[in-house]
């Protein structure tokens, strides 16, 4: 299938998506009223809920997947060997992938995007609270793609929302080829421990900001009020700050004074502690703690070896940043901290697909085979060789 | 470590393997004892074998491992945001990688110098029967290591040669990034069936030859030849024609002339048997069978559509060729036929990391993710984002 009809065909489910509205949050509403019966939490409940606006943001996401460039055909490389052979890689869809995921409904939609731009089969897999949404949003997308003459297999939904159903989808070597978790720690660990299809790790994200003792302080707090505050329920966000003993106290100071914008709560060391007396004692669960919450823990060190030995201990491999003027020390820390993004002088949250200008994203990924940070169309596909002879034979 | 380091290294332990020669033979002698008690077959204990000069090729291999380019490093790309903020792709070590194999102790040496070289620590589980090999192979490049002052934990041999240290290896998902496995078709499944680490699925392959209705028959014949029996034991070798209807009583005469210099079965459709009588008859199992002897399937097919079905229902996702003089059946066998290497009148034999140009070769996957075809350096590192910024925060 050519650019020109995947995209014809994405505009058609946004199309549908919004006039078929009426009909998705009919749907929607039945899950809403079983989730408050079932006494789910407010802010589980605000991620199930669609509205009008809420399938037109959906329609506009996949808007803008349909303007991407298509990854597939490409040749990423081309070589003319000694005896003539002239060996290509070209870009190829990786072929079926599979989704597990909770009970966020536009998930359903961007993903189907992702997967149908980059020329893959996509079987969904999420959770139970948004079984009605999911329903109806597939079926809608179904008939998109039937109203401009495609194949409607390209998009299943398992209807069955039992754990036994994900379990045996993560069994299907033969008919999946790569299986995407999205979702809390608890979701992600299951697949990865359950499934022999391959997976692509995405997700939880144990951010450290190590404030070196030569950073520009007022850079420091900056960084790490906007790393912290800008969206706590994130993997990017900041979780755990690591400072140079030489300069904690003044640190501290400026970074206490900046959070009274914000009700964060700093949970340290003894030397953080005695640095600035509102910060609570840390456990060594903190350390490893992604809090998702207004909440952050500060551990002192006396060198930058000491600061990417804790990170390096402690971190998921996801966003990791220096706050420093030192140019041994940048180099060091980009050198030596093994992460899937590692920043100078910047916030941990931009590690995401639309700030790096993939233009969408489809999770971020915290393994290191095949794609490692954000996921976009690119990461979405494989290669093959194609090889044009004259009649070569193997000496 | 640099690559002068890595090299230094790689160069000690060739010397090292030539000079301690009489140590490992003598130890490759208690393997063969006991293989030949065991009544193993003249062609494994073959495999199994050490001499001088074997032990002087593996050296020559990990010298020429030396000399290729270190992959680690390179940046593969760098962009400037519209922020300023700058994002480089580098290649980086994936971390540790198990090597699951069988009873060929150059495995050993080939697999810890090409993960060594693109900074990878290997943890090496070899079969039972070649364990004393192993054993003193890897004491050899422990001392040489040693011997250039480099810690020799980088390499790391599971000497408790039973099936579950294999099992347990296979679920250490927090201590091995990606487990390779080398060996037969049932040592791949059970690694693929039973690992929760990622897996990099290697080579079987049922390697398809369709002879185009357009096809240059020497040429056909010629490459076919060279495909089936330039060597037989090797995933690349072709083990399956595909015939077009119109051509096959011609093609297949003139084979079957050629075949008279090596001792080649074809068991074939009834086509194939009218065409030629000395075709043996075909079962369902033979289409989807890898030989790895001289014996060839011919199926006959109507059309390149059917011929292209045929090919991606039982193939293995290996390797592929078209006979062919025309130029649409070229692009569109190259466009369908879903497989790591895709060719154009050219022998399946030349998939391999040296016959593409890579210097070295760890394996050739067939599964989609991470890598697809021969595995050089490159395919042994991962990738992280390096962030330069200089203050920005996400607004």
């Amino acid at each position: 299938m050519g650019s020109t009809e995947k995209n014809k065909a994405l505009e058609a489910v946004a199309v549908f998506l919004c006039e078929r509205a009426d009909e998705i949050l009919k749907a929607n509403d039945e899950d809403i009223k079983n989730a408050e019966q079932a006494g789910m939490s407010l802010s589980l409940i605000d991620r199930l809920r669609l509205s009008k606006e809420r399938l037109e943001a959906m329609a506009e996401g996949i808007r803008q997947v349909a303007a991407l460039q298509d990854p597939v055909g490409e040749v990423i490389s081309m070589t003319t060997r000694p005896n003539g052979l002239i060996i290509g890689k070209k870009r190829v869809p990786i072929g079926v992938i599979g989704i597990i995921y909770e009970s966020r409904p536009n998930v359903t939609a961007d993903a189907f995007a992702l997967c149908f731009k980059s020329g893959n089969a996509v079987i969904l897999r999420g959770g139970s609270d948004a079984i009605h949404s999911n329903i109806a949003i597939v079926k809608v997308i179904k008939e998109a793609l039937k109203s401009v003459e495609i194949e409607d297999n390209c998009i299943q939904l398992v209807t069955d929302t039992n754990r036994e159903t994900a379990k045996q989808m993560m069994r299907l070597n033969d008919y999946i080829d790569v299986l995407i978790p999205r979702g809390g720690a608890g979701l992600i660990r299951s697949v990865v421990e359950n499934s022999t299809v391959p997976v692509i790790e995405t997700g939880t994200g144990n951010c450290h900001i190590y404030i070196d003792e030569t950073a520009d302080l007022d850079m420091a707090v900056n960084i790490v009020f906007n790393a912290k505050t800008q969206r706590t329920g994130v993997c990017n966000a900041c979780e755990s700050l690591v400072v140079h003993r030489s300069v904690e106290e003044a640190f501290l100071q400026k970074l206490c004074e900046k959070l009274k914008e914000k009700p964060v709560t700093l949970y340290g060391d003894e030397a953080a502690r005695l640095a600035q007396s509102s910060v609570l004692p840390a456990t060594e669960e903190d350390w490893g703690k992604e809090y998702l919450d207004y909440k952050l823990s500060v551990k002192t060190v006396d060198s930058i070896e000491e600061a990417i030995s804790h990170i390096n201990h402690y971190n998921t491999g996801h966003s990791e940043a220096i706050i420093t003027q030192s140019y041994a020390h940048s180099q060091k820390f980009l050198n030596e901290v093994d992460a899937a993004a590692v920043y100078v002088n910047a916030s941990t949250r931009f590690t995401d697909g639309f700030e790096f200008g993939f233009g969408a994203e489809i999770g971020i990924s915290t393994q290191k085979l095949h794609a490692r940070g954000p996921m976009g169309l690119k990461e979405l596909t494989s290669t093959k060789y194609i090889i044009y002879g004259n009649g070569q034979v193997r000496p």
